[in-house]
């Protein structure tokens, strides 16, 4: 059983951080929290999104899950208007959600969770790397990077004190150093690795809106974004796999 | 004969009234008015649009009609750019209507009166139910219900005292409920009827710039929509037949 | 060698002035100034701009050109955000330009200048009429004329005292006088000649920028526009050859 009632900005927020990888998911819920983790279909992005309790306006739950069809969540967001809450109904067994806002009773059948595709473990990879910046700027430089190539280096120098992007097209190329006093911290610490820009726009897109993404990264290892939501009382997690250099 | 200058916004404002609903029509003009009565392709909605010659900054007209290719009036929106004022010259007997606004001249070739469908007749029903509300909320609702369905029941609950509007999709259901303060006035007289959202949304576009819309509702009946324009010297109705629920 | 700084806006219209008419072109620079002259595939319109040394914030060059990719320069307008100054630098026999703006820095490889299409010469052509008018007013009545025809006149009628431009469509027809006070100068001197939409649509839609643009007419010849960049730093001149009326 679910029930509870949060602001407009903080439920399309989390909608939209989800979004950006999957179109339906299996989203948990506790008496202290509501969490969701999910793959995208090819195993390489991973979005854990987490909703304290202190997030919404109300709540009320015991212990369950329920099976999120994501593009009707996003309709939701056409008809919400200027809206400021939403509140969320659903009685234990049952196989809807109700959703209200302003005079609107949307009732929305939910998907079977045992047919959408299982939650992914948590991977217990250590990147020595980390560096923060803010979330419009990383979001500029992957679509700038995006004009010339389909993947691009995430790096930091330590030598240079900087935290690097750098993507090689087929006859161009686009560097954009990052110095001290354009991020909001970096440990320096050595780290290079390649990904690709598909993904990477889909997650800057959502990033674009956080004021401080803090960025994990290693050397031919997987990156992981994570900023807050909600005010800090909820939270984003994106890894992404590394590619291998074609040579 | 038709000769007048209207300003840029009523010449907007009834054009798109009746381009929601058909591509060419009948244009009328007495000493007292001009009016538009036209109906939809598949005649199930109808328009009729009212201009006294108050509407105008200055009319002079004897009786006659003319035949409007509504989508060459439409081209005129794209050129007026912030022109206050139309003038409208149709001489008795011409073949093709002369509209200037700042500096432009722009000569229209009018269609054959003769090719273009019968004007339909009033119908002389009576409806029940009547509820005034913002056109901007009527529009909004209109296209969350788009959401899940192509058609929706509009209706008066007397019981619960509310104007409602319900879209049954497949597996989904909204339902948008306007309470008295909400309303802009109701009669809370029982009705419910069911119509086709597609007509609904290109009507709902056009009365979203009415500050107040009247509808008048029965029971498995047509819904007639009337709001002003021209500050009140120009009138508008939709006239749309219900759809029947297949069970 | 070529080294300089620019305002982002100057560096917008130059490239924009060029791309409206050619993909790629032969870029010419001296100690005194950069031009370019490229003439479409069609060989029916012609480019000419000219920035003046002092049209960048700093600027060091010995006479060169370098052959550009436009939709590559144009790729940059993306990536520059509020970028506020862009630097190029060109070393001697290099094969990539390098563009640096707020910690980006974007090599793009140059295209081999023999492949690209011989520079035109300037026509050499007394054009008598001539009218300096408003750049966007000037676009406004390019669009409108699009409406009716895919061709249209440009005149200045000494008896009226009018700047005109007619456009006859297969049913109607557009005229556009411009009377002494919607002008900022007229000679007033008898011209008419017959152009292509589509080529002023391209051109209209970079001139809608400039406050003045001049406008050089004669009987069946070309047309010439021409207005500043950059202050007054730079400038640029447009030609189009004249469509021969089919009768």
């Amino acid at each position: 059983m679910l029930k509870g009632t949060i602001n407009a900005d903080t439920f399309r927020d989390s909608i939209d951080a989800v979004a950006a990888l999957v179109t339906e998911c299996r989203m948990h819920f506790s008496e202290q929290e509501v969490w969701i983790r999910s793959v995208d279909t090819a195993n390489v992005a991973m979005v854990i999104l987490t909703l304290q309790r202190e997030a919404f306006n109300t709540y009320e739950a015991t212990p369950g899950e329920l099976g999120l069809d994501i593009t009707k969540m996003k309709n939701i967001f056409t008809m919400m208007g200027k809206a400021s809450e939403v509140s969320l109904d659903y009685p234990d067994g049952a196989n809807k959600i109700e959703v209200r806002f302003e005079g609107y009773h949307y009732a929305i059948t939910l998907l079977d969770t045992s047919t959408i595709k299982k939650d992914p473990n948590s991977p217990g990879i250590e990147l020595p790397g980390v560096v923060t910046v803010s979330g419009s700027d990383l979001y500029n430089t992957i679509k700038s990077a995006a004009v010339v190539s389909d993947k691009m280096w995430l790096g930091i120098n330590p030598d240079k004190k900087v935290f690097y992007i750098i993507a090689e097209g087929d006859s161009d190329h686009i560097e954009r150093e990052f110095s001290a006093d354009e991020m909001i911290s970096c440990n320096y610490s050595q780290a290079r690795s390649l990904f690709s820009i598909d993904y990477l726009k889909d997650m800057g897109k959502v990033m674009a809106h956080a004021s401080e993404v803090t960025i994990h990264l290693g050397t031919d290892h997987p990156v992981k974004f994570s900023f807050d939501i909600a005010g800090g009382k909820g939270h984003v997690e994106y890894l992404l796999a590394p590619r291998i250099e074609a040579d």
